[in-house]
């Protein structure tokens, strides 16, 4: 399927802006390249989250370390650099929690969250200019109780799935 | 908090693009008056889902009914009205599952979920005219095996919290 025409409204940096004609009405829709967001959880049970500076938002937010993919890059390489970025960690045995479309409705943003086990220190973190974050470690068992502080949809998701899948395989 | 500067970049129908600079960095926020979502379930244990045709994406999804907010409405009136438009349902004990933010990275989406227990038909469904959807009914007991179809972070979370929540308060 495709639109019976498009037109580019704005070009930035990392977003773009594009209104599309579909027969007799148009859509507005947010041009972005991807995402990645990883539940990062080492040998002894502390999941690694990030609480940083959200200018949207007016805020702080506590979620995954997560990051937008580079042109030509793979998602899975996306996550370990981000990780390794935004958290100094390394390593671990990764599986995909799940795909999907963040917002639907209005943009292209396809996000992808990893669960990466048993990571380990790299050395210290390294964020980007303009990110103000700051990683923050939690036991795998207070998760649960403590998701009523998440207000991130892809870290709800992930955590989510990941507490489902943890319970699942249980004996 | 709030930035150094900031210029509207584009303003159209739905979504409006800000640039905000913030010292030496600058953010490109997409603009968005909030929207809401429910996880809808009648007396005799149907969820309502709608399939629904998304341009950005290039296909359909299935998903929550949801829907933007007018200005000045209440999430929860917008949440009552998006329901009776999208799948003709009405009624029912009404909660709220979780608020938060959509993309926090880069647009000023707030999402509320809902849960609507005890829903009941109120007629024909009228959706916009700009909408393709078709409501979808799926067991409740069913929604855990059929999560690998969904691909929408809202209905993830939706979806993930209320069986969270149902299983929870089992005996």
């Amino acid at each position: 399927m495709k639109p019976d025409e498009s037109r580019v409204v704005y070009q930035g940096r990392l977003l773009g802006m594009t209104v599309e004609r579909w027969g007799d009405h148009e859509r507005e829709i947010v041009e972005h390249p991807g995402a990645v967001a990883i539940v990062a959880v080492d040998a002894d049970g502390w999941v690694t989250l990030v609480r940083q500076v959200r200018e949207a938002t007016r805020g702080e937010l506590l979620e995954l370390p997560a990051g937008t993919r580079e042109p030509g890059e793979e998602p899975v390489a996306t996550a370990k650099r981000e990780l390794r970025e935004e958290c100094g960690l390394t390593g671990g045995e990764w599986s995909e929690l799940a795909p999907f479309w963040t917002t639907p409705g209005f943009c292209r943003e396809r996000m992808t969250v990893f669960a990466a086990e048993g990571v380990e220190p790299s050395g210290p973190a390294s964020p980007e200019a303009d990110e103000q974050l700051e990683p923050v470690r939690i036991r795998l068992e207070e998760l649960e109780r403590r998701l009523g502080e998440i207000e991130d949809a892809k870290t709800l998701v992930g955590l989510l799935l990941y507490l489902r899948r943890s319970t699942s395989t249980e004996p």
